[in-house]
C-alpha cells in the first residue's frame, strides 16, 4: 500500500530536481498535447460532428488555442529557454527550435492574433460569397485588410530583405523570396517551354478513360490495399471520407489519419489522393515516439511535408514499375472501365498534361506553373508592386502567359482557393518546393538502392520506406529544411533532378 | 476595416466592466469546455482511436483533466464566489451549484485526486485479472486500499451520519444512505414478493423468440428510426457502434451522441440498448443553449439522467401501445425471427421476469435487487460491518436470499462490474433511484396527458417529450432531485407509483 504514496513523493522530488532543459520540454510537450488535441477537434469536425454542434466546435477550439497560446507564451517559458542547457544533439536542435517558434510567439500581441482570427473569419464568408456571385469586389476589402494586418506581422517578426520573407519563414523556416524567385524563374521557363513542346507531340495519351464509372465501392478496398502495399500502418492510423482530403496528427505517431474522397466518374481523386495523402503520414508515423510533442518529433517544414506525399503519389505511384506490379489488379477491379485499356494506355492517362484553370486538378506539370503564379502575384502585392483592386487582371494575364488560356471569370480564376481567406500568405511555394525536393530525394535514393526499380514492381516499398525513414522521417527538425537536403543529397535544391525526372517521363509518354 | 478593430476594444471594455457573476460563469465555461473536450477524447478511443493511439491519449486526457481541475480551484474561482451576486433564479443555482462543485473539490487535495486515479488504474489491471483467473484474493487489496482513500475522500468532504453518505453525494447530491435504505428496504420486500408470486404464474411468457437469428444490417436502420421515433435530433446528435454502449455529450445540446452494440442472437441488446441511450441523450439535447457548460445547462444527478433513459426504455419501449404501433414494421424486417410471433407473444417475451447471475442483463423486475445488493454491501463496508475479504460470501448469501440462486464463481458474482475498480462507490443506487423516478414521472405525465397511450400507439411521441422537455430537461440543475420530483409529481419520490406499474404489466403478461 506504501507504493502509491512513495510514487507520488517520488514524482515531486523528481520534478523538482528535473533540469530547465526538462522542465522546458515538458512545457513544449503540453503545448504540442494541447495541439494534438485542436487536431482532434477540426478531423471530428470534418467527419462526424453534427451540423447542430458547430458553436460549441469552435469555442472549444478557441480556448484550445488560448490556452495553448498562453502556456506557451508564459514568462516560465522564456527564463527556462534562458537557463536550459543541451547535453546533445536532440536537446540542441529542440532548444533551437522552442527559441525559434518561441520568439515568433511573444512578438505577436494577442490583440493582433485575434485581430487576424476575426478578419479571417469574415473574410471566409466573403470569400464564398464572391466565388457564388462571381465578385471579386465582395472580397477585395477583406483581401486588402488581411494584407495589412500580416505586412504588421512581418514587421513585428522582422526580416532582412522583404516581408514575404517573414511570413515564408512560418511554413518554411529558412526560405527567402529572393531564393525562390531565382529557382522559380528557371523552373518557369523549363515549364512553359516543356508544354510548348507536347503540342506536336506524335502520340498524345487520351486521359478520358479515368473519367468512366469506377463504382465507389470497389474503389474503397482498393486504396486501403494501397496505403497498406506503400506501409501506412493501420494500426497507428486509420482512413475515413471528407469533402476535402487531409492528413492529421491526432497522437504522435501511434496515431495519424487521412481522408480520401471518391468520386465515381473519376478514378484518380481517390486512387493517387490516397497515395498522396498516406505519403504525408508515412512521415508522420516515422517520427521517433521518443520525441513525440517536441520539435525533434516533427515534420521539418511544409516543404519537406510536401516532398512526402509527393513522392509516393507521383515519383512512385505515376511510375510505370509501380503500375506493371498493380494494373492487373486494377483492371479486375473495374472491368467495365478498364476492360479494354492496356498497361500503357492507362500509364499514358495518368501522365497526361494538359493546361487547366484550377492548381488542385493540374497534372504533375501545369501544377507547379498554378503555384508560381501565385508566388509572383503574393510577393507583388507584399513589396506594393500590385494593388489588391489589380489581382483579377494580373492573374488572368500570367493565365494566359503561361498556359494560353484565360479564366472565363474569377471564380475559376483568383477566387479559386481558400488560402488567401484564412491569411495564409507564403504558404503556395512549399507546394512546389515539396515536388522539387521530392525529385531531388527520389533521385539519391534510386541511386542508394540499385534495384528500386525491380522492387517497386514488385511491389515491395520497404527499401524505399526504409530509406525515408533513415534519411529524413526520424531526424524530425534535428536539420533545416536546406540542410536536410544538402546531407541527404550531397547537393543544395535545385530543381534539375525534378526537370531530369519529369522530362524523361513526359517525353517518353508522348512519344517525344 | 474600422469594425474590427473597436470589436475588440469594444470586447476588453465588456471584460473589464463584467461583473464578478459573468467572469465566474466565464470560468465556469471554460472548464465545462475542457469537459466536453474529454468526452470527445474519450468517445474518439472508445470508437475510432488506433490501438498504438493510446500512450498519447492517456497523456492528453491526464492533460485536459489536469488543466481543468487547475482553472477551477484557482483562488480567482474562490474570490470571484465570494464576490459574484445572484440577480435572477437562474444565476442563484449556477452560484449554488457552483459553490458546491467547488467546494467539493478544494477540500480534495491534489495528491490525494492522483493517488484514487493511480490506485484504481492499479485496479482495474488487477480486477481484469481477478476475473480471468476467477481468484477474489486478487482483487481484495485493491479494493482495501480504494475504499481506505474513499473513506479519506468521505472525511475531508464532511458527512453528517455516515461516509457512505459523501460519496453518493457525488453522484445523486443530496441522497442520504439512511433514505435510501428505507427505501430500498421495502421495494426489496416487494420484489422478492413478485419474484415469488411468478413462479407459479398460469402463463408464463416465451422469451428465447429474442434469441432468434436477427441480421445486424436489418438492425441497424430499424434503431435509427426508433431513435428518431421517440425525438432524437440527428442533427444535434449521432449514433456509433461500441462494446459498452453510452451516451456522451461532446458540444452542449448541440452535439451529444449514443451508441450501440448489435447482437445477431439477442435482439433486445439494440432495440433496448438504443432507446435507453437515445433517452440520456433527450435529456442532453433538451437542456438549454442559453445555459450551456454551465450548472443550469447540466443534468440534474445520475438518477435523474437514469430516469429519462429508463422511462423509454421501459415505461414507453416496453409498452403494450408501443408494440401496437411498431410490431408489424419489426415483424416485416426479421421475417424468418418473428413470422411465427404475434404481438402479444412478443410483448411477453420482452417482458418475461427471470432470475439471473448478471445486472446488465436483468429484466425490469429482478434489476432492481442487483442493485440493492450491490448498496448493502457497499454500505456494510463503509460502515465496517463487513470485511473486504468477506465479500464473496456476503454476495453469494444475498443472490440466493434474494433470487434462489448461487454464482458458480466469484466471476458471475462480485467480480462481475467494473465499478468498484474504479473507485465508484455510492453509484449503484443511482440506477434504482432512476427507476423509481421514471416511474413516479410516468405517471403524472399519463394524469397529464389524458390520451398518452393513444398517442404512443400512434407512434406521436412528442406529447411526452414535451412534458419531459417542459417539466425536467429545460430546468437543468435548476432544483435538486427531491425537489425536482415533489415540484412535477406533487409527491416526495416513492415506491408506489414503479409498484403499481411493475405490478399491473407483470400480472397480466404472466396471466396473474
Amino acid at each position: 500500500c506504501c507504493d502509491e504514496i512513495c510514487l507520488i513523493e517520488f514524482e515531486s522530488e523528481t520534478e523538482a530536481m528535473a533540469s530547465a532543459y526538462e522542465k522546458l520540454m515538458d512545457r513544449v510537450r503540453n503545448v504540442g498535447r494541447l495541439g494534438s488535441i485542436e487536431q482532434l477537434l477540426d478531423w471530428d469536425q470534418e467527419i462526424h460532428m453534427p451540423t447542430r454542434g458547430a458553436d460549441a466546435r469552435a469555442e472549444q477550439l478557441a480556448l484550445i488555442a488560448g490556452l495553448s497560446h498562453e502556456q506557451f507564451t508564459a514568462d516560465e517559458t522564456g527564463n527556462l529557454l534562458v537557463s536550459a542547457e543541451a547535453n546533445d544533439e536532440c536537446a540542441s536542435a529542440n532548444l533551437r527550435e522552442t527559441k525559434r517558434s518561441y520568439d515568433r510567439a511573444v512578438k505577436i500581441p494577442t490583440a493582433l492574433v485575434k485581430e487576424i482570427a476575426h478578419a479571417s473569419s469574415l473574410a471566409k464568408h466573403a470569400w464564398t460569397k464572391a466565388r457564388e456571385t462571381d465578385t471579386f469586389s465582395t472580397f477585395a476589402p477583406h483581401l486588402s485588410k488581411l494584407i495589412d494586418l500580416k505586412k504588421q506581422v512581418a514587421d513585428r517578426i522582422g526580416f532582412e530583405t522583404e516581408a514575404y520573407d517573414a511570413l515564408m519563414d512560418e511554413f518554411e523556416p529558412g526560405a527567402t523570396a529572393a531564393e525562390v524567385e531565382v529557382l522559380f524563374a528557371s523552373f518557369r521557363e523549363f515549364t512553359v517551354g516543356l508544354i510548348n513542346r507536347l503540342k506536336d507531340a506524335p502520340s498524345p495519351p487520351d486521359a478520358s478513360i479515368l473519367a468512366r464509372h469506377y463504382p465507389k465501392d470497389a474503389q474503397v478496398p482498393l486504396c486501403r490495399m494501397f496505403a497498406e502495399s506503400i506501409g501506412f500502418d493501420f494500426s497507428a492510423g486509420r482512413s475515413d471520407v471528407s469533402v476535402h482530403p487531409f492528413c492529421t496528427t491526432i497522437g504522435g505517431a501511434g496515431d495519424v489519419r487521412i481522408t480520401t474522397r471518391y468520386w465515381e466518374n473519376f478514378l484518380p481523386a481517390a486512387l493517387f489522393g490516397t497515395l498522396h495523402e498516406a505519403g504525408h503520414g508515412l512521415y508522420e508515423q516515422g517520427l521517433l515516439a521518443e520525441h513525440a510533442f517536441t520539435p525533434m518529433g516533427e515534420a521539418v517544414s511544409l516543404g519537406i511535408h510536401e516532398s512526402q506525399s509527393r513522392l509516393w503519389e507521383n515519383l512512385v505511384g505515376r511510375s510505370l514499375p509501380f503500375w506493371k506490379c498493380h494494373f492487373e489488379k486494377v483492371q479486375q477491379t473495374f472491368p467495365d472501365a478498364l476492360g479494354d485499356v492496356s498497361l500503357d494506355a492507362f500509364y499514358g492517362a495518368i501522365n497526361a498534361v494538359a493546361p487547366s484553370m484550377i492548381r488542385v486538378e493540374a497534372d504533375e506539370v501545369t501544377y507547379n506553373l498554378h503555384i508560381i503564379l501565385r508566388f509572383e502575384i503574393e510577393r507583388a502585392l507584399f513589396t506594393d508592386k500590385l494593388d489588391v483592386s489589380d489581382v483579377p487582371a494580373a492573374w488572368n494575364e500570367k493565365m494566359n502567359a503561361f498556359f494560353g488560356i484565360t479564366p472565363k471569370n474569377d471564380s475559376e480564376g483568383c477566387l479559386q482557393d481558400i488560402h488567401w481567406s484564412m491569411g495564409a500568405f507564403g504558404y503556395f511555394p512549399t507546394y512546389a518546393l515539396g515536388n522539387l525536393y521530392a525529385a531531388q530525394f527520389f533521385e539519391k535514393a534510386r541511386e542508394d538502392i540499385s534495384d528500386l526499380d525491380d522492387r517497386i514492381a514488385k511491389g515491395d516499398h520497404a527499401p524505399l520506406l526504409g530509406w525515408l525513414r533513415e534519411n529524413i522521417h526520424r531526424h524530425g527538425k534535428r536539420y533545416a529544411a536546406g540542410e536536410l537536403v544538402e546531407r541527404v543529397t550531397g547537393k543544395p535544391l535545385s530543381i534539375e533532378p525534378f526537370k531530369a525526372y519529369i522530362s524523361s517521363k513526359v517525353e517518353a509518354v508522348y512519344g517525344l
